[in-house]
């Protein structure tokens, strides 16, 4: 397993110049790669290794010098991991005030039974105990493989690293260090321009395998110098994952492990309920987890391509992403997007096969804004322009159901042998 | 495309050999291989070459000497093909009785608009003036590319040539004809002991691609000799669809002119309602269909392996089904599979994002009946055992979710390198 952080660097430097980034957002691309500025004030982060499973750092740490607010969402499989329902009962029990978020990769303490349970709260209870916090105040992540009990020794001895390892604050370790699959690590910071000052809000995340319940897991992991109410960010960070992480996809399927997790540390200024400035957070927030979400999907187990399935003229937002979302799930879609074909009768099948409502006389599709078939069945297009579309890495389908207002956009990617390489071998 | 009869006869023969018929069936299995002696008495088949795509047989033909019976079922996709809106339309005009079945493969007539619609209907008045009957005694068929018009010239020509290949009664030409990207023709016949004597039940089907809207489609024609009420025949073949054809996938796509229809001709004994026969002969088509759908798994794109998914312990069938559908759609557990990896934590991951409730502690898994995951997370089993199950060709996963009445089978196969071949090429 390399970092590999050529390709993280080249690759988010192009999907940030790609982004219509508004007046009030700045990305700070990685030039110099400061990896101890890319935090807000108030946050330090450290990857070490606890040789969990992996030649590589696997034990993470994202600690806020204040009580933050904190918001989560979690995968909603209900065979979830043992961290996932202990950082859900932490989050209630701390009245969504948290000082830290601990992870490790390489095991994801999923279906291993009240051992799991209590290896989590070992988890935090040492975190607590090295920091001087209380238990509750830490969130507890895990991604790898399922079914096998937590080394929770390595990882006691792992984490006697943390306090020298956090004097770096390096955000690379951090992001190296929840990385299981992956091929390179994901991150980013904004900085966002606010009527009190400039508030940053920064992330990692990691997926591949996407999402592979065995290698497991989309994590992100974000924090802020905004000072925010809890439930504020709660419903902040609910409304940006359903346009970001909930609107990707590579496989269809969904992990144990899911954790999407934001800390409000309060050190910059305040972003209160229903002001301008909640909007202009929100929606740096939106583009931030939108951002990390690409990078998942581009990393996405064999993937080559990023396409964006946008339908509209459904009968409603729900319908549109029906049908969005079986269109980007199709296998016979995806190995198309793979083969480079305008194979319009694939997208109209699955779109019919959705649930969504349509009249297939009156369904249009566009790849990059070309007309691939008219109302009609009309499929007069030139196969010369398609293509040069087909080639790109990233481009947009756009399916019109001519039918209502609904509209939906999926990431996803295509489907490649790799995939199959990747995950038909033996687990071993 | 070659016929690979051989490989045909080899998987119908081991196929029948394991499946259990119950005392009162017996499967014609194609020893001398007496094509004419196929079809139950009353029935001729035919297939001829109208050279619409294919370097085969692409035109087919099943006739009744009585108006028989008829019932059908047909795909849900909201984008249906022209002969399938205008199959449905004949049925209600006709009241249930058909005298043919007229079939083309290479070209779907889907998405075809007003003019797929009047080919369709040609296809079925050039049929029934061809032989003296009703147009409306004629049922329509395509499978093949979406979105070109029908050739309906050479199909008119071709047509020509029925009255001659119906005096062969091939039944194995009737079965080429349907092919498309079909690795080798699927056929049985059953012969079923009723108290009133021994009737027949014969059918041809095709796949691969399953479901695939581009080389499209499962088809399947079926005839007895019975002497059964329209009514009666369309409520046994819908029960019968709903745990054959309609209970197995390949990639979870469905088509645009997915078609299952059955005559009844009448020279045979009586079926009646509510009669012990109608349990029999219900039974034996249920069989015979189930069959067939076999042979499409096992002839799936890049398929390997043949797979029976069965849930047992959910609060409701539908939830059972639900459970299936989605362990047998993951390309996870399809990979897995096919890597012959006992997976188990794929297999719940894949389960609990079904929509089914259980509770993950109290699930089990078995391969072949032999336990890979117990209550309580433990997965204490020999690889060694398991890998002897795993690489067979064929076998059953039970899924016991601990929770209620509710079971549901599922048949499906896994996902290779091949498939991704196969779909990912150009269209041309």
């Amino acid at each position: 397993m390399t970092l590999n952080l050529h390709k993280a660097l080249d690759t988010i430097r192009e999907l940030a110049a790609a982004t219509p980034w508004p007046e009030t957002v700045t990305p700070l691309l990685p030039s110099g790669l400061d990896e101890a500025g890319f935090w807000p004030v108030g946050f330090r982060s450290a990857g070490v290794s606890a040789a969990i499973r992996y030649d590589k750092r696997d034990l993470m740490i994202l600690l806020s010098e204040n009580p933050a607010s904190a918001a989560a969402v979690f995968t909603t499989n209900l065979c979830c991991a043992a961290p996932v329902m202990h950082s859900k009962a932490s989050l209630v029990k701390s009245g969504g005030r948290m000082r830290a978020i601990i992870c490790n990769s390489g095991n994801a303490n999923a279906a291993t039974g009240s051992k799991g349970l209590a290896d989590a709260e070992a988890m935090a209870g040492a975190t607590a105990a090295l920091f001087g916090l209380k238990p509750e105040e830490v969130l507890v992540a895990s991604t790898g493989v399922i079914g096998q009990p937590l080394p929770i020794p390595k990882i006691l001895g792992a984490m006697k690293e943390l306090p020298a390892a956090l004097l770096r604050n390096s955000s690379l370790d951090a992001a190296e260090a929840i990385m299981t699959t992956d091929t390179f690590p994901k991150f980013l910071s904004l900085d966002i321009r606010l009527s009190g000052g400039t508030a940053r809000v920064s992330g990692i995340a990691k997926g591949s395998g996407m999402i592979c319940p065995d290698m497991a897991t989309m994590l992100a992991f974000l924090a802020t110098d905004a000072a925010i109410e809890p439930d504020l960010l709660q419903r902040m960070l609910r409304n940006a994952n359903r346009n970001s992480f909930n609107a990707i996809t590579v496989d269809g399927d969904t992990s144990t492990n899911d954790m999407v997790s934001i800390l409000a540390g309060g050190n910059g200024p305040s972003v209160s309920e229903g002001s301008r400035d909640a909007e202009i957070f929100s929606e740096a927030l939106e583009l931030l987890m939108t951002f990390l979400a690409k990078l998942i999907v581009i990393d996405g187990e064999g993937a080559t391509k990023l396409v964006g399935i946008h339908v509209e003229g459904a009968l409603s937002d729900r319908e549109a992403a029906m049908a969005a979302k079986t269109i980007a799930n199709s296998p016979l879609v995806k190995t198309a997007l793979h083969g480079q074909d305008a194979n319009w009768g694939r997208i109209m099948a699955a779109a019919g096969r959705s649930g969504a409502f349509f009249r297939q006389e009156e369904a249009e599709i566009l790849f990059n804004g070309l007309s691939i078939l008219k109302a009609g069945f009309n499929a007069d297009f030139s196969e010369e322009d398609a293509a040069a579309i087909l080639k790109k890495p990233s481009y947009t389908m756009t399916v019109r159901l001519g039918n209502g207002p609904g509209t939906a956009t999926i990431w996803t990617c295509d489907l490649s042998k790799e995939y199959i390489e990747i995950n038909g071998s033996y687990r071993s």
